[in-house]
């Protein structure tokens, strides 16, 4: 995949439109991980587009409460040293020093039961490549068609309660190869969403959910299709975009990934064969 | 704030249309921290909705490979217990056991260095209180006409470059009291786009930014709003919902947070004296 213009990324995508199909080129949003590192010792991993990692780990750090102000900032670089990353990329790992590094091991070891916004297997990690000897591809002889997928975002929104009051919640939806609607959860949070439908089928012993598709409100992360992989989801569909990553992960582990499905219309980035026209 | 309907909470706003105020009620998504413990061990922390915690945990605990099917779960269950709940209420902690209760030291050694995809402050280290007697609340003397505030939307649009090309990155942007766009950053990540631009500063050494306006694409959370505090950042604007408690956060820290920024219109939930007519 090339990088023009910054931050996103040529693909290749069937562009659908009721029962006509098209291939085309294509620009998504660049997601790829970032390890940030405290004098050469892992402190934290995130996705993130990349472009100004200096500056989104300055950031990063001061809501952490690890830098407070620019005193406490020693440097912040890229990793110079392709053995110091290790299994990583030097350009995916920013290495920031402090002041003053007396304060360095409370730091890393207060970092233990720290919070997470959401879960992220990659970075630092997982690899794709781990994932895929780890888990390995989704298994579903599902098949869906264009007509049933375009049905779910407006069957998705009817049962959003929530959302009518406040225009605030993401919706995840889980959808048969009809495109009924077999369950639905809301949440500030797109992962948490994607959890809650998730995680009621794990407590009813009914994973892995091979005959289903999975339909989110919003954009198309890597961390929702690791989700997908883990519950065994053959379809991951979106009203919005996927990232770069979302399309990398989707293609190595045979998941169908749609996104931008709106009227009649959608996009099919990996794993076309499972959409019948 | 009541809490009918599910997921939502009541609060009261002052509707701004060009140069008319008034006052209403309101619905916004809830959001409230949620502490995942493992045999009563603090495993994880993240923001929510409440409702259908059991399955969020559930599903949670499936991405993060704690749990790869039913069969490894023991129990699932809030916390029933006032005097364990510590600082928090029992009804935002989950405690799960194993059903092979061997593999817990394993999982909570390995979570030392588990990546998160963005900060959270909240949830079991620091409270609202807390963080107003540690930070305390913004100081600044700076006032924005409503007609600055409206103009932020579409300039910020123009400068996403990469947006015209994916759909698919938020943006966060810095704006004078004037409504100038200072700055922008994009990202796959609503959090990245804030950290870029407020690290930007840090490196810069011009923190705290009391003379500016930050300008989100998304919706308005918990984390951004404390995004904004650790930068010194009065006014906190987006196109879209807040949630309940980037509202009581803004509140208590004296941040003026608006939101539904469209055409002439927007509402102002906190701190309304900023914004003139």
């Amino acid at each position: 995949m090339n990088e023009t213009p910054a931050g996103t990324r040529a693909i290749d995508v069937i562009r659908v439109n009721g029962s006509r199909r098209s291939a085309d080129a294509d620009r998504v949003a660049a997601e790829e991980p970032l390890e940030i590192r405290l004098h050469g010792r892992p402190f934290a991993g995130i996705m993130r587009t990349p472009g100004a990692d200096r500056e989104l780990a300055a950031g990063f750090l001061l809501s952490e409460r690890v830098l407070r102000d620019a005193d406490e900032l020693g440097t912040i670089e890229h990793c110079r040293d392709r053995d110091a990353a290790g299994d990583g990329s030097p350009e995916n790992i920013i290495n920031v020093t402090l002041a003053d590094p007396s304060r360095l091991d409370a730091l890393l070891s207060a970092r233990r039961n720290v919070t997470t916004n959401s879960s992220c297997g990659l970075c630092g990690r997982t690899t794709i490549q781990s994932l895929a000897s780890d888990v390995g591809p989704v298994r579903s002889g599902l098949r869906m068609t264009a007509a049933a997928l375009v049905a779910c975002p407006h069957r998705l929104r009817r049962a959003q309660v929530a959302f009518d009051h406040t225009g605030g919640l993401h919706a995840a939806g889980v959808f048969s190869a009809d495109g009924d609607l077999l369950d639905v959860a809301e949440d500030v949070g797109r992962h948490n969403a994607v959890d809650k439908v998730i995680g009621r089928r794990l407590m009813r012993e009914t994973l892995p959910m091979s005959d289903t598709a999975l339909f989110v409100s919003g954009r198309t992360s890597y961390e929702i299709v690791q989700k997908a992989l883990y519950a065994g989801v053959p379809v991951v569909a979106s009203v919005s975009a996927p990232s770069s990553l979302a399309i990398e992960l989707a293609d190595a582990m045979g998941i169908t990934l749609a996104g931008f499905v709106r009227g009649d219309d959608f996009n099919i980035y990996t794993h076309a064969g499972r959409i019948q026209a």
